[in-house]
């Protein structure tokens, strides 16, 4: 049996592409990916049209995607996560197909059951063999773990790995074995290493960012939940990581020891691991350099599907066991739920992600944002795109003050006791209007551009073109 | 999600048993397993009837299982190997049923096609967390690998891990990970740590195996394969270890690095690694406890599955990447087919395990036995049983002469001018019988008690009842 094929044009003949298949890609090479262009400008090439493109994010990088949709080729999208100019194109209409949104563990969840099937899975590898296998901790373009890309190769009908990083038969550690993989292409680079990981990533030094990380560790101390054994899961921004090095400060005060840190990992979770704050990162995607080395050398640091961190209809998935998550918002309203698909110009510039998979899953959500963003409330009356239900949110942290969600009353009371600045979210809404007004609400067309698809597969929301 | 159940008997209600359904068990504790027993004993307890049992392999310590079949609850036995008291028994017509003998690659073909569904499976796991994260390199029952438990996790209805050492979540290294397990039941003990693994594996001393250990070494010096990059296979009998001995001296002289070494490793194998004359082993079952150490430290030592091993309708099996393998036989024919599924009065005593999958993958097929054992002859006319069609056999080494199958003609010419005993077949048969006398037939009964299912599902001999 032999894989390993001269060409991508050859691999996707091979594979028996036809006009108004689904393609998939996965997205740890992020805003460095060259994987998703080679491909679909390889598609284009070779005369398909009415392609459905299910890739787990969509970057700035994947601008030609646009001229893609205009010729015709792609016609649909499925995807987790958009950001850059196919998010805005879309916004303003450029697409008849309503994109669909899942979550990152709404897509495994619809990949298994059946209801996004994948006729071809293409598989950026940072390292593979002649047969197949492959992981993404070795060769020029490591990005660490191929948590995204385990739900595609397991039920897609053909599998392509696309490598610029062909080692001896057998590789090892293996992440995505032979047994899965079709064809093996070999091309000069699958991604720009500055676009896939950032060398390293740091904590905010904004002062209101420092205010919020603050408050939000403070809200954990007092939670009930910061005990031996707890588990986290916190984003790559700013804030969020000043937050952990807050936690991390009250964890050492405490003498506690956390079990698993979850989710994107960053340098920042790495250290917490090698200090031996947490036991174990469960990690479905390295966000930096630091994550990248040490899922290569520390067996306490595991590489996890899609499908074990967040798919809700898996046998068990890691969100369901998290304590603990902090997460950003564009928007927020007073019935907790938070936007981040859309800008403040109901511009498509992001989508849940595990947005609403940590926050259905975990034990305490915390939503960090700074009340005023660009002159702007963050807290509305009501989101323009619902990405995260507020009946899974828990606590509102701004600058400003504290908002509980009513649900968690006797978490209200401990953090008002413990002096925290906790206000009714409907007072918080007032503090920020009174400083900037109350904005004029966001316009949109009468044309729907996406779907907001929840975890479960129940269409929660959908997004308007923009005019 | 609450999967941790109080007892075996809650874990099999919970999976909705019924008559007629098929269980399934993993043999990687060997000799030393209580689960299948403790299993089958509880669904006997709760009175269900007409049970498969679908075990990777049947030891000695399985010899309740003849009770539950006199009794009726076990009606059908799915197997690549069955060594002991119930094999015997099955001999003398114990089952109405014929056993179907499987490989170690048709196993999971069969489980994969939907050929052999399975609705329980029940996997012996020397560590588990609380949401069934399992892994075989830690605790009191360290088995190493898990290999033969992957198809039936990933295809089983329902799983159920049986452990002996609970770990908190989550568990790391992961094997067979939560999105596959529903519940997990805690006993005092999975298995026997004497009967699981061997101190060590050893080589023979035995002044005919080493000459039979010697003239294979050489027979593979000669091949032409003995290359840098080369691939092999040996089992853990004294012999084939004694071969593996030879030929690290010949790679040692010529300066050869191998690429992989596959299959059941021992610490023969492992001593090859450490040394670097191997650069990866792809472990499907530790046969020892230096393997066992080996597979939880080392990362070139890579734990794979039954279908990353031999399963021939994969997208890729390792076996056919592999050049030379040296495997026994109870008997062989004038045709090169081997019997290792019965012995010299019929009974059966083993069964092929990956014995045809990797003849059939390999470019070189070394049997090895002495041409006499217990005062009979190996070599045959025809077989009893066929466990390996004479057409994936190569060369058979004996202490007395080496005969090279026909279509070899190119390595027979090389191997005689190499100067080694090289005997046409039927010339061999007659020294032998010349020592022996001429055998007098086995005499088996009329009824089928077996099936022997090649890799691919074809049916290629059947066993009948001895009196």
């Amino acid at each position: 049996m032999k894989k390993l094929v001269g060409s991508l044009k050859e691999a996707i003949k091979l594979c028996g592409l036809e006009d108004g298949m689904t393609v998939s890609f996965h997205h740890h090479l992020r805003n460095g990916d060259y994987v998703l262009n080679m491909v679909m400008d390889t598609i284009a090439e070779l005369g398909y049209k009415e392609i459905k493109v299910a890739a787990s994010a969509v970057f700035p990088v994947h601008e030609p995607l646009i001229n893609h949709i205009k010729q015709g080729v792609v016609t649909q999208i499925d995807t987790n996560y958009m950001s850059g100019p196919v998010g805005e194109a879309i916004s303003r209409g450029l697409m008849s197909n309503p994109v669909v949104f899942r979550t990152h563990g709404g897509r495994p969840r619809a990949i298994e059951t059946g209801e996004l099937p994948i006729d071809v899975a293409f598989i950026a590898a940072p390292s593979s063999d002649c047969y197949g296998n492959i992981n993404g901790v070795d060769g020029p373009s490591a990005c660490g773990s191929l948590g995204y890309a385990f739900p595609d190769a397991m039920h897609a009908e053909k599998v392509v790995v696309i490598t610029d990083n062909l080692v001896n038969y057998p590789l090892t550690p293996i992440s995505i074995d032979q047994t899965r993989v079709d064809y093996v292409v070999v091309v000069d680079s699958i991604g720009d290493p500055k676009g896939i990981v950032s060398g390293s990533t740091r904590i905010t030094r904004d002062p209101v960012g420092l205010t919020i990380a603050r408050y939000a560790a403070e809200v954990i101390e007092h939670s009930g939940l910061l005990n031996d054994g707890f588990s986290f899961q916190t984003g790559a921004g700013g804030a969020s990581l000043a937050a952990a090095y807050y936690l991390k400060k009250f964890m050492k005060e405490k003498g506690i020891t956390g079990s698993f840190g979850l989710g994107g990992i960053t340098g920042y979770f790495v250290e917490l691991l090698e200090e031996g704050l947490f036991k174990t990162l469960l990690d479905v995607q390295c966000f930096d350099l630091d994550a990248v080395r040490s899922i290569k050398a520390n067996p306490n640091h595991q590489e996890i599907s899609a499908s074990f961190y967040a798919n809700p209809e898996s046998k068990g998935c890691a969100v369901d066991k998290l304590d603990i998550v902090i997460l950003g918002a564009t928007e927020i309203d007073t019935s907790f739920n938070v936007n981040v698909h859309t800008d403040s110009n109901g511009i498509i510039m992001g989508g849940s992600g595990g947005h609403s998979d940590t926050a259905a899953g975990s034990k305490l959500a915390l939503i960090v944002a700074p009340l005023i963003r660009a002159r702007l409330p963050v807290l509305v009356d009501r989101v323009l795109t619902i990405t995260t239900p507020g009946d899974t949110v828990d606590v509102l942290v701004t600058e400003r003050g504290i908002s509980v969600n009513p649900k968690n009353e006797g978490l209200r009371e401990r953090l008002t006791e413990a002096g925290l600045p906790v206000v009714d979210i409907h007072e918080l809404k007032k503090k920020a209007e009174a400083l900037t007004g109350k904005p004029n609400p966001i316009k949109t067309g009468g044309k729907v551009v996406a779907h907001v698809e929840y975890r479960d597969g129940r269409i929660i929301d959908t997004i308007k073109n923009t005019e």
